[in-house]
C-alpha cells in the first residue's frame, strides 16, 4: 500500500527552537507538543502515491489523516469540557453545534481534506460504533471532523482517504512526539506560500500550588508569502523575492487563500466557556504569525481540557455533578502560553513541512531554513 | 432493490387543513408546501427493507435522505442568501460556519439520519465535483447535510443510505407537491411518541406591491407525547392515555429525544441577516407545537432567499455587487407566516406519516387522525 | 412626592390562576412568583404624575424601575452564574458582554424605560460604590439595566426616572408576593395591545433527591391584540373586536412594537452554558403567548441560578473552584419549568394591570377579565 | 471652567510615523485618521481637574468623552450598516443587542470611562430627543456608548463626565486632524503599562475601480509593559526594565487588566455582515501589539461603513432597498488594512500620550520615545 504511516522522516528540517528562533518567553513542555499534555495521543496516516496530471479518481495523491484523542482512554465514555470558536468561517468542523450545546467533546477529533470529510466522518461512526456500548439504538454520537483543502497538491476531488486510514490514524495515535510536516491531515498543505502542514507546541505555566500545559497542534494552510511574520519580521516577503514564484492558491480569485484548523489541549481545569476563551487567544496567536484571515480561509479553533476530575461518563447515576475550574482571576497566563504556543505550532509546521510535487508537476517549495535563520539574525531575532 | 422512491402511499392519511384544523390565520400557497416557493425542488429516497431483530449492517432499514435545491438551477452557480440558526444544538448541520461567514448558500440542502451525514456529505462532493467546473482544484465546496437520529426504528449503526440513493434525491427532485411522513430523511422518525418524519407547509404575504410566499419543509423527530399541542390543545395527553404504552427513545435517560430539521424559503427577497431572524421565528413556530427542546434535541434551522436578483454567480466579474430586500420595518407578516407554516409542517408530518413498525419488531403508531379531530372538536377548534 | 412604592392596589384584576386558567401541568411554588426561589427580592418604585397634553418633561409621568436582587445579600460580593439571550435585539440589556464573558452577575438587576436606562445605570453605580469596597480604584462594576419602551402612555423623553427611584427599588426590594401589572418599570407597558407590565409566575420539580424552583418575572410591553393567545385560543382577536379601536404604538410603521424582558431565576444548581439553555425556553414561552417577536421589539432573557454553592465571591482566594451542577441528561423538567413560567408570568402581567389613561389623554385598557373567562369557557379551557 | 476641549497640546510627543517607524504596508490616508473616511467626524471633550488625595466627588478628575459620527449628517435620520464584535467582554457597549439585530448603527459612537457610561447614555438621548422628530412618543432610540476603565488615574466613582461634557464632544466634532492621547474618552487611560488614551490611523486601498478608506480609531487601556509589541520587537521588556517600577492595576489581582474600545470606519460599501468581519480583523490588529486580551479586559469592537447609497433613512416609504456591497471575493485588502490600521492606533496612542499624574499622586509615565527609536535601530526596524 502506497500509504506511509507514522513518523515524517524530516531530514534536514528542523523545529523553529532548533534553529535558535524562540516564540514568546514561557517555557515549554519537554516535547513542545501538544503531547506535553497528560494522555494526548495522536496518530498521522499520510496519504502519498502517483506523480504527473491530475486524473481526479487516482491521483496523484497526497493527503491524509491525523487523529487526536483527547486523553488515554476513551473520550466516548469520559467525555472532556470543550469549546469550538471560528475566526473566519471557510470551512468545516462537524460536530460544532453539538460541543457548542453541551459544552462537551465526545469522540476523538479528526483532521483531514475538505472533501474527505465524509468519509472520515464515516469511518469514524463506524469505528465508534464497533466499541462503543448502545450507538446505533440508545445512543447517538456526533463525530468532530475538521478539513482544510489541499487541491493545489493533492487529487482532492478523488476523495482517497479510506475506512481503513481513518482506523489507522484512530489506533496507532500515541503520545509522545509528534510528526510535523508533510504528515497526517496536512500532508499536502500549503502554509504563507511555502510547504505547510502539521505543527505543534507547548508552553507550560505555574498557577497557584499546580502547574499546567496548554499544548496546540495545527493543521496549517492559509497565507500567502508576503504576509508572514516570524516574531515580527517580514521573512516572508523578503524571502519570496528571492525565490522562483511561489504557486498560488486560486479559489476564485487570485490570492484565494486555504485555512487552519487550531486544537488547543490542557490539563488545566477549565470550564466550557473558558475554553472559549483560550480560543480566542488562539487567535490572537495566529495574528501573531501574520494571518489575516483572508476570505475563503477557514480558519477554526476547538479547545479541551481533559483534567481528569473533570471528565464526565457516558452514563450519570448522580443527577448533581462536581467540577472544579481555575478562577478566570487567575487565567492570564494560560491566554499568554496559549498565544506563544499557536504561533509556534504554526511556525514549525513552516519549518518542518519538505518541498511537495503534487499533481499537475506543481512544487510547493520548503521554506529555506537557512535563509529563515539569516534574516532572523539580520534583524537582531538570533543572537549571533 | 428494496428502495421506494418518490411519493408516500398515504392511505387514509391526511394534511391538516383536510381534517378541518387551521393553524394561524394567513392564508397558504397552492400546495401548501415549500414548494409553493417558485423554483424549490424537493427529492425523497425512502430506503425501507427487512424486518425482526436488529442485525447491525443487515436492518432493518427504515430510512432514507431528502434533498432540496433552493431553485430551479445550480446553487452551486447562483448562490442564495442564507442563515442558520439551533435552538438546541444537539445534532449536526454541516456547512454552518460557512454559511454564518458567507451569509449564503452553495450547495442543496440534505436530510438524513445522524450516521448517514457522511455518506450523503461524500455523494455530494462527488455529485457536486462531476457536474460543476473546478471543484477541487480552483474551487472547493463544503455541503449543507443535516439529520435527525432514527435508531428507534432503523438499523442505524448499519449506514444504509449509499451513494446511489443520495443521488437519486437529488436528481430526482422536482416542484409540484411534496410527499410527506415515512418518506426520504424523515422516513424512521419519531414525532411526539408518535410516527413522523417530513412535513411541509406556506403562507402567503402581501407587503407594499408585491407578495411574498414563505415555505417551510421540516424533518421533525422530537418531543413526547404529552408535549403534543395543537393550537393549544393538548391533544398528545388526551390521545396518549387512549393507547398502548409508546415506545419511548432511551438516549441515556427516560425521555431522551430526538430532534427537527426546519428548511425555511422564501422568495422574498431578504439579506442574510433577515433570513437568520426568520430561523429564530421558526423556533417559535415550534414552541407552538409544543415542543421544549429537549437536551438531547438538535434543533436546527436553516433560511434561504432565492429571489432571482440577489443570486451570486460562482465568479465574480464586477467587485461591486447590487442586492435588493425587504425593509426590516416591514417584515412582521413574514415572521407571522414562518412560525405558522413552521407549525403546520410538523403538524402536517404527523397527520402524514403512517404507522411503521421497524427493527426489532418495534412499532411506532400514527396520530389516529379520527381522535385528533374528535380532540380538536371538543374544544371548539373544528366548527361542528 | 408624586411617587407611589409598593404594592399594586390591584382592585378587581386577578392572577390568571384565579379565573381557572392553567398554564402546563407543572406545580407553582407557594407564591407563583419569582420570590418562590429562596433569596430572590424584589422591588418596585412606580411614578405616576400628571395628566394631558405631553409635555416633555414635565409629564404626565408613567413610569417606574423594578430591581432584582439574585439572592438576599449582595450579588457584587457573591457573584451568581447567569446568562443572557436574545430573541430579536431591539433592545437593550446593559452588561451583556460580561455576563457573556464571566458566566457570571455581579450587580442587581434593574428594568425601566428605555430613555431611563442612564439614569438608573448611573444610580445603581453610585448605589454600588457606596455599599461595595474598592469600586472605582482597584475595582470596577458593569451594571445590567434592561428596558422597555412606554412612550405610548409615558413621558418617555422627559427622562423622570431618577437617583432616588432608583435607590428606593434597590433598598425596598423584598421576598413575598410581588406586585404586578402598572408598577415598577412595568407602569406605563402595553401589551398585545392591552395594558400590561410586571408578571411572575413559578414552577417546582422534582430531580432526583432534590426539589428545584423556576421563578420568571417578565417586563412585557410588547404585540398586539390579535396575536394574543391564552393556551392556544385566539383571546385577542375575540376581545378585540368587542372593544374600541386600541391605540396601536406607532414606531415608524403601523403595527410598531414593543419589547420584553424576561428574568429567569432559579435555585437549581446550573452552570452559565445551562442558563442559557433556559434563556431558549424562555422564548418558547414567550411563543406560547402569541409572540412573535416583531422587528419593534426588544425581547432580552436573563436566566441566573442562586445556588448558595455556586456563589462567587469577589476576592478569590483559592484559585481553583468547586462547582456543582445538575447534569444536562436531567434537565428537561427545568426547561418545561421555564416554559410554562414565562407563559404564565406574561399572562399575569395582562390579567393584573389596570387600564391606565397617559399622555395626550391615550387610554389603554386593561384585559377584560370577564370576557377572557367566557372565551376560555367556550373553549373547553376553563370547567364549566 | 477646568474643562480643556479640543486639541492636545503635543509637547514632544510624536506619532509613530514621524519617528521613523511603519506598521504594515498598505498607505495610510492623508491624515493617517479616522477622519480620512469621508464624512467622519470627532469630538473630544477632556476634563482634567484637581491634584492629591483622592476624594470620591470632587476628584482629581482625569477623565472625558469623544463622540464619533459616522458621517457629515445625521446618524440617527440616515442610519448605516455596523457590526459590533467581542474579543473579550470584560467592558460594555451599550447598543450591541440593537446593532446585532438591525446591522445598523443609528446614533453617534460615544467613548467614555466606566462609570460615566449612564451620565453619557442620558445625555445621547437628550440630545438626540431635541434635534429629532418623534423621539419619545413615534419613536425610540439606544444610543452606542462604550468604555474603558480609568480609575488607576481618575476618580472614577466621582462620575465627573456631565451632560455639557457630552453635548460639547457631540457638537463640536469636526474632520481634519484628530487629537490623539491624553484627550476626550481616553484621557486617564493606561496601555502596557505606559500612558494610553486615544490614537488613529487609516490606510488606503484599490479594489477594481475603486479606491477605499479604511479608519481607526482606538480608546486603549490594556496591557502591561512586558506585553508590548512594536512590529514583533519587545520594546516593553526592554524599555520598563530601565525605568522606576510602572503603576499597575490592580483589580482584584496583580496584573488586572483594562480595555480598549476599536472603532473601524470605511467609505467601502459592506454590508453588515462584512463589517462583522472588520471587527474580527480588528482583534488580529490588537493581537500585532502584544495585546492578549487579559482577562479584566473589555476588548470591543465596532465597524461602519458610511457609503452613501446605503444609508437608511428613518422613514422608509418603497419597502423595498436596494444595496451595494463589495463582493467577499475582494475583501482581502480591507481585512489587511483594518489589521494595520488597529496596530498603527494603539500604537500613535501610546507615542502621542504624555505623562500623567492623577488621584493620590500616581503618575503614569509616557512611553520614552527616544528609547522606542532606540530599539527600533536596535531591531533593524528602522534605517540608521
Amino acid at each position: 500500500m502506497s500509504t506511509e504511516a507514522g513518523r515524517h522522516g524530516a531530514g534536514e528540517r528542523r523545529r523553529l527552537r532548533d534553529l535558535g528562533i524562540t516564540v514568546g518567553t514561557l517555557p515549554t513542555g519537554p516535547l513542545n507538543a501538544i503531547t506535553d499534555v497528560t494522555g494526548v495521543r495522536v496518530g498521522h496516516t499520510t496519504i502519498v502515491h502517483g506523480e504527473g496530471p491530475l486524473k481526479v479518481g487516482q491521483g496523484p495523491v497526497r493527503t491524509g489523516v491525523t487523529a487526536i484523542h483527547p486523553h488515554e482512554g476513551s473520550t466516548f465514555s469520559a467525555r472532556v469540557p470543550a469549546a469550538i470558536a471560528v475566526l473566519n468561517g471557510a470551512g468545516e468542523i462537524t460536530g460544532r453545534s453539538q460541543v457548542d450545546e453541551t459544552g462537551l467533546l465526545d469522540t476523538p477529533i479528526l483532521l483531514t481534506n475538505t472533501f474527505s470529510v465524509g468519509a472520515v466522518h464515516q469511518a469514524c461512526v463506524e469505528w465508534l460504533s464497533e466499541r462503543e456500548p448502545g450507538i446505533g439504538t440508545e445512543d447517538f454520537v456526533v463525530p468532530v471532523v475538521a478539513e482544510t483543502f489541499d487541491g493545489v497538491l493533492n487529487d482532492a476531488a478523488g476523495q482517497h482517504v479510506r475506512r481503513e486510514h481513518v482506523v489507522a490514524a484512530l489506533n496507532d495515535a500515541t503520545g509522545g512526539a509528534v510528526a510535523e510536516g508533510n504528515v497526517g491531515g496536512g500532508t499536502g498543505m500549503v502554509l504563507f506560500g511555502f510547504k505547510g502542514g502539521i505543527g505543534t507546541s507547548s508552553r507550560r505555566v505555574a498557577i497557584g500550588d499546580n502547574r499546567y500545559t496548554v499544548g496546540v497542534l495545527v493543521q496549517g494552510n492559509f497565507g500567502i508569502a508576503e504576509d508572514l511574520l516570524v516574531e515580527g519580521v517580514p521573512v516572508g516577503q523578503i524571502v519570496e523575492g528571492e525565490m522562483p514564484p511561489l504557486p498560488r492558491r486560486r479559489h476564485r480569485t487570485p490570492g484565494g487563500d486555504g485555512s487552519v484548523i487550531v486544537v488547543i489541549a490542557t490539563d488545566a481545569p477549565l470550564a466550557d466557556r473558558q475554553l472559549g476563551r483560550l480560543c480566542r487567544r488562539g487567535m490572537l496567536g495566529l495574528g501573531r504569525t501574520g494571518a489575516t484571515a483572508r476570505n475563503f480561509s477557514g480558519d477554526l479553533l476547538l479547545a479541551f481540557s481533559n483534567t481528569p476530575q473533570n471528565r464526565l461518563p457516558r452514563q450519570i447515576s448522580d443527577p448533581l455533578l462536581t467540577s472544579i475550574r481555575l478562577a478566570d482571576e487567575r487565567i492570564d497566563d494560560l491566554f499568554q502560553a496559549t498565544i506563544e504556543a499557536t504561533a509556534e505550532a504554526i511556525l514549525n509546521a513552516l519549518t518542518a513541512a519538505e518541498t511537495m510535487t503534487g499533481r499537475d508537476g506543481i512544487t510547493v517549495p520548503a521554506l529555506p531554513l537557512d535563509r529563515l535563520v539569516d534574516v532572523m539574525r539580520d534583524y537582531g531575532r538570533i543572537q549571533a
